[in-house]
């Protein structure tokens, strides 16, 4: 083995290296000394293997097959190079590996292709260092602009611009590109389905909508042993009642809806003080808007209804919103033939989490595919897919672009 | 005005400012740098008003005022010197002013005493930096030992052992005294009572018994989008409903009972991450010890039949407990009788919160006096006690310390 990988899961372990960890996680977020030198890295990989290289303003970086028609539009596939913090090897990474090794094989096989083949490895789309998720592809789509990344300081608290000059970065205007035509990401899925369906591939038919809110109940602190029950405002109490009803709630709906209250903080937080704060998340999630909107009207009104009970104060704030996004049908018919040609198993099913893809959705025919996760276990350094799953995955991929490009 | 205070409401706001802040509320958790500044400070304040003082090998502080007679036995008043988080200035505070107050005042009217006076400053009673409450008078009484507070640590991880050789404690031995003799109390009710019921003075007959638990709650984490909600095990959605459960079983029982969840931790605590563990504190309350067996057996079970629901797994710990103390009949009477001489209203009550009285009451004839407590406010920045209120108190104190000690 030469300076650079040759198999897809030395790939996965090379590209680890990067932000590795003793205990196999991967710490790589955005600008990042680690995320400079795997970008660097992927580089000097897409050049050795006959790929036109550059990066855009931000520090995506391309590599590109081109089409001897110089009028041709676009075929870009890919994922993230950043990962949470102690994440794993897969997460992204194993999107932009499989580009690569797609590019090369067909270029070898098949050379040009009739439309531009392109594999992108993008810049950030965790949100993990700084409080903005999806940059890479939020700025390729023209969604997002410098303006999203104005003040935003990582914990550190150093500025989103200078992280981002210090990397080499941010120079000069983002330029959007008008040539995408179709984007495809190839992902591992991060949660327990398709190893409990025994299925190999996943045809995702819609990435999920997201609502995130803060939810702040106020009461009055006082000595636990001196206060009737019935003369209390307790803030606990109160969000406890909310929480039990909302998971409650849950059961009237699909199993597609899920809802989560990840975080929660009580204040003092004494054994022995009745608790005059407590702030908590809600995170929803559904593919379809209007089930998801009137899912989080409910337990708006419920909450309220709620802290008017127990006398508390409230405050509901929605964060974070991201709309369903649909991928595209024509795309997840070809590789549901292909995997039926080729007697691959696949599911169909939809994206929990967010993706590059969800974004690109909204300007151009756009899919994500699936490999299994084990366990479902994902943004840990416990996060695995064998190599023969990823294999697959790169199998489905080749064939895609060829019947596409070709 | 000099260095030291002279009236009550000046005392009050004197020691507040070690650990005050800005919005009125006072911190001097055990073994804390204003923790150590206050008991220097009332040192010095005891040395001024001519009382001996020493600290004991755990940071008690006392100051004397001796009887002519050696083998005379000592009445011991006072209260504790710690407070919770954003506590009030009154809660332990006023017992040791007091105790300061009337020992000055006894000595320049009445001189050297029959019996030995001595108030105390105690350490510890609230329980809030470390787990284990009413370590000060537990220490005093022999029913502590130095290994109680072995391997404890605070929320900031310093061992209870490196706290207290920080502060100057905990190098010798601990010798528990043998020659008090009685020990009276006089606190905040922290409390409505007396301010609904509009007298002066509270009798308490009864401190009522505690147990305090802390349970664990251990889930899995995982990734709040691909996780559907029936593959979940959620820490959270766990204690959530039992202690939506343990509120709602209160009502089962009379009024005397109470319960309250003041501390909460999650894990990881992060917006998008399933919660694997949840720790809580329950704390229940009753005058009646059988009455709070049952309760306490209902609901230990009841929260083991919710993990089981949720494939959860659980830890129930009873980390603190009380027993219900009777406070001395005859000191009451005289207490009684001193309020009806001099035409002070009093009540005669049950006690909802813990004193280090409820240990003495072990040991020696103890009774606990009651101020009222303005809306029934207590470890709040809001907690207040009117001037005129605490001098009542000073005064019968002053009264009963003259009819046993003169």
């Amino acid at each position: 083995m030469g300076q650079y990988p040759i198999k897809i899961d030395e790939a996965i372990e090379w590209l680890a290296s990067f932000g590795g960890e003793q205990d196999g996680g991967v710490t790589r977020t955005l600008y990042s000394q680690p995320w400079k030198e795997a970008q660097q890295a992927l580089k000097g990989w897409m050049e050795e293997v006959g790929l036109l290289t550059n990066y855009d303003s931000i520090g995506n970086l391309f590599g590109r097959l081109p089409s001897p028609h110089h009028n041709a539009k676009t075929i870009l596939i890919g994922s993230h190079v950043d990962t949470v913090k102690s994440g794993g090897k897969y997460d992204g990474a194993y999107g932009i590996i499989a580009g690569v090794l797609a590019l090369k094989y067909l270029k070898k096989q098949f050379g040009q292709p009739a439309i531009h083949l392109e594999v992108v490895s993008f810049c950030e789309e965790e949100g993990s260092r700084f409080p903005l998720a999806l940059w890479g592809s939020g700025m390729m789509t023209g969604l997002y602009s410098f303006n999203d990344s104005v003040d935003m300081k990582d914990s550190e608290g150093i500025s989103f611009e200078t992280a981002m000059m210090a990397a080499g970065f941010g120079n000069s205007e983002y330029r959007v590109r008008k040539d995408i035509q179709t984007f495809i990401e190839l992902h591992i899925e991060q949660g327990p389905t398709l190893e409990k369906v025994e299925k190999s591939i996943g045809i995702v038919k819609a990435i999920v909508g997201q609502k995130r809110y803060r939810v702040t109940v106020k009461g009055e602190s006082n000595h636990v042993g001196t206060t009737s029950m019935k003369w209390r405002r307790d803030a606990l109490h109160g969000a406890v009642n909310m929480i039990h009803d909302l998971y409650e709630s849950v059961k009237e709906y699909d199993e597609d809806l899920v809802t989560s209250v990840g975080q929660l903080f009580v204040e003092p937080n004494v054994p022995n003080v009745i608790p005059n704060q407590v702030q908590f998340t809600v995170d929803a999630r559904h593919p379809n808007e209007s089930v998801l909107d009137s899912f989080c009207q409910q337990f708006t009104q419920m909450f309220q209804e709620h802290a008017k009970k127990l006398d508390l104060d409230i405050e509901v704030e929605m964060w974070h919103e991201v709309h369903p996004a649909q991928m595209d049908s024509g795309l997840n018919e070809i590789i549901q033939s292909i995997c039926t040609r080729s007697t691959i198993s696949s599911h169909w099913m939809n994206s929990g989490a967010g993706h590059d893809a969800q974004l690109f959705a909204q300007v151009c025919p756009t899919t994500i595919l699936f490999v299994p996760s084990q366990g479902g276990i994902s943004h840990s350094p416990l996060e695995y897919t064998s190599p023969k799953d990823l294999e697959t995955g790169l199998e489905v991929l080749i064939q895609l672009l060829h019947q596409l490009a070709y």
